[in-house]
């Protein structure tokens, strides 16, 4: 399999724009045409899951409804409709020797990606690496399997009408979990490793593997409401992070509120949350404001609750903020609500995760939102890439220079 | 010492532009003013060297002559002349939501340098780290230590001279191996590790860092004269790439010619090669031409020779070379000699390596020439940096997000 994905890597690398534009459309015709077994393949899938006690919300990411093979069809189109970012050239400039020095984005090459339950991810994965020119291995969950083979088929059919050889796609067909410990260390055949689920699977993953991973581990967001705010964004912001959407890692685990608006904005605030029932729990400052709401324990503020959750501290200032989120979060999305200017930038500075925010919902952290068509995942590490990840976060820049016959002297 | 780095790269990640250029002065000051001691102590080294039976290349590479140290003063001048990249915005666009969304260039963090013999790298990594706005820490090789120490102190000073933690820069004074083992899996508290040095010390790092390396393995590099050339430029280019310095890694150590101007360029060029005291080997084709060379053995091909060495082939046209560039090259760099546009474009797409040229010498190919300023090493890699790696490859870059109160809806 390895070798297969290198040798079609070297295919798709330099595949024009409109073939890889005519296998996503073909690949969502295919779909279209096979609703029916799709949805027999994904009942195998569910009725296995129930008879094995799957959680109803591990249930509910497996099922294949026809709401979400829709959103498989609309996000082919869409990805269609991107820019191609390979061979784009940029920076282009000419030296003293004369020679003109520049950069051309280029493919990974070979895209390793593990996922858990969610056979939607077996579409997006794939159409974003053929855009971006990179071959890949799936590795799904075994909970998965028949809906994922059965897509699998959709995305062979369709690579091969537009006269893609079939192996740009590879799907890992066993559930056996050997085959992941395979597919991470398989340097020579393998460039990176896109791991999406839980945080056992991916700290297990960058645990063992021998390639890059790009991982997405927490989402511990904040929000910092300044003593400087608008007091109306505050609470708009504050509400919206938290209670848009609960089990999504952009949501806001903890609220940090200055001293000096606490006892202005905190009873509102709780009003509201109450209202969507979300349940509070505060630092000791904080319930002087609030006292009906629990107490927060030091692993609270180190929480991902993904659920209806709050933590609240009360914090001095700026200084406390900045302090607390980059001792305590997980590099992922935090925001500031503040009118002052030397603030905001210094927030902006030295917060130190992959987005900062300034009055704005840490919900907009992602690639969609950020314009970048879709993401394969939230990277919160430093290496390669930063934040959502989409196209070009699975590609690289090589050098490109022209010459008139230029030696160096 | 981890700890330390992390608690002072907090600091010097936003220093202030103009703090970080008065310690690069600062440490040229003491260098400058430390060049007796500077002397002694690489004295030790050279004493112990000789005592050791180093070659004389690498007693050649440990010398701190007076001309070196000119060089060193020179860097740290030139580090400070370029555009302090941390801070940098760039791409910020109104998203269809009101927000407005770019990217802010930030430090890396902690950065790790493991190198043998040179000591001037502890000053060339040094300067760049700090310029770029990481701490770090620094390995050097045991044949340098007494140099390396002397020159640890200077860059203490100087930090501690322009108001910076001295942490900033750390060296492992100690020679015992374990340390590198150590440096390369506390993942906690490093974010990159850089090696420069031979091919065993890269390969060892490699399979035992547990963190992110940004690697340069071999530099195989090609010249490929298409039957399409100007000959003048190809005789020009395939002479410098060879013969303007052998040790390197952009020097070339493989020369494809087109069948169909063999004849015409080879014997010319087997002319120059010689009085350059090039020995040249030839595949079978090539060796019709020049039946006074020797033949070239499979592993020929896949050799970095660093000598006056070269194997020479000759292949059918553009496919071919193409091919055997990306089967046998290390992905640094290559380049073609050719007038004709579309053969141009193809090779500059198709090879995959770091750097690709068109008419111009494989020997441009590092950071000065392109204008990196001066570079911390060429990564053949293609996660994260790749090709010549300088301030830029130091940084990563984060999300930041623009809003005047907007929620998702």
């Amino acid at each position: 399999m390895g070798e297969e994905a290198r040798s079609a890597s070297r295919i798709i690398a330099t595949a024009a724009t409109e073939i890889k534009n005519r296998a996503l459309g073909e690949i969502a015709a295919v779909i279209q045409q096979s609703r029916g077994s799709l949805h027999v393949e994904n009942d195998l899938d569910l009725q296995a899951g129930q008879k094995n006690g799957l959680s109803d919300a591990m249930l509910d990411r497996l099922a294949l409804t026809d709401r979400r093979v829709d959103g498989l069809l609309e996000g082919l189109e869409q990805v269609a409709s991107l820019a191609d970012p390979v061979g784009e050239m940029s920076d282009l400039r000419y030296r003293p020797s004369g020679i003109q020095v520049g950069r051309m984005r280029v493919p990974l090459g070979v895209v390793g990606i593990i996922y858990e339950s969610r056979p939607d991810v077996t579409i997006d994965a794939a159409s974003l690496c053929l855009k971006s020119g990179n071959a890949c291995i799936l590795r799904g969950g075994s909970e998965a399997i028949h809906s994922n083979r059965a897509l699998g088929s959709c995305i062979q059919q369709g690579l091969e009408r537009s006269g893609l050889p079939g192996k740009v796609v590879q799907l890992v067909e066993t559930t056996d979990r050997a085959a992941v410990g395979e597919l991470i260390t398989m340097d020579e055949y393998v460039d990176v490793i896109v791991p999406r689920g839980g945080k056992g699977l991916i700290s297990r993953i960058c645990a063992e593997a021998r390639i890059a991973v790009i991982k997405h581990l927490d989402g511990i967001c904040h929000v910092y409401i300044d003593d400087k705010a608008d007091r109306e964004k505050a609470i708009k912001i504050a509400v919206n992070a938290k209670t848009q959407r609960y089990g999504v890692c952009n949501s806001m685990e903890t609220l940090l509120v200055s001293k000096q608006v606490a006892e202005s904005v905190l009873p509102e605030l709780a009003d509201l949350y109450n209202k969507e029932g979300v349940e509070l729990k505060g630092c000791e400052r904080c319930r002087e404001y609030l006292p009906e709401i629990g107490p927060t324990a030091e692993e609270d503020w180190q929480t991902e609750y993904l659920a209806p959750i709050l933590s609240i501290k009360v914090v001095d200032g700026l200084q406390e903020a900045i302090e607390h989120i980059n001792c305590y979060g997980s590099k992922h999305t935090d925001a500031i609500v503040t009118e002052d200017y030397t603030r905001g930038r210094r927030f902006l500075r030295e917060v130190d995760s992959s987005s900062v925010l300034i009055n704005a919902s840490t919900r907009f952290s992602d690639g969609f939102e950020y314009g970048l068509g879709a993401e394969v995942g939230i990277s919160t590490d430093k290496i390669h890439a930063r934040g959502p990840v989409g196209l070009e976060g699975l590609t690289s820049q090589k050098y490109v220079v022209f010459g008139d016959g230029q030696i160096r002297q």
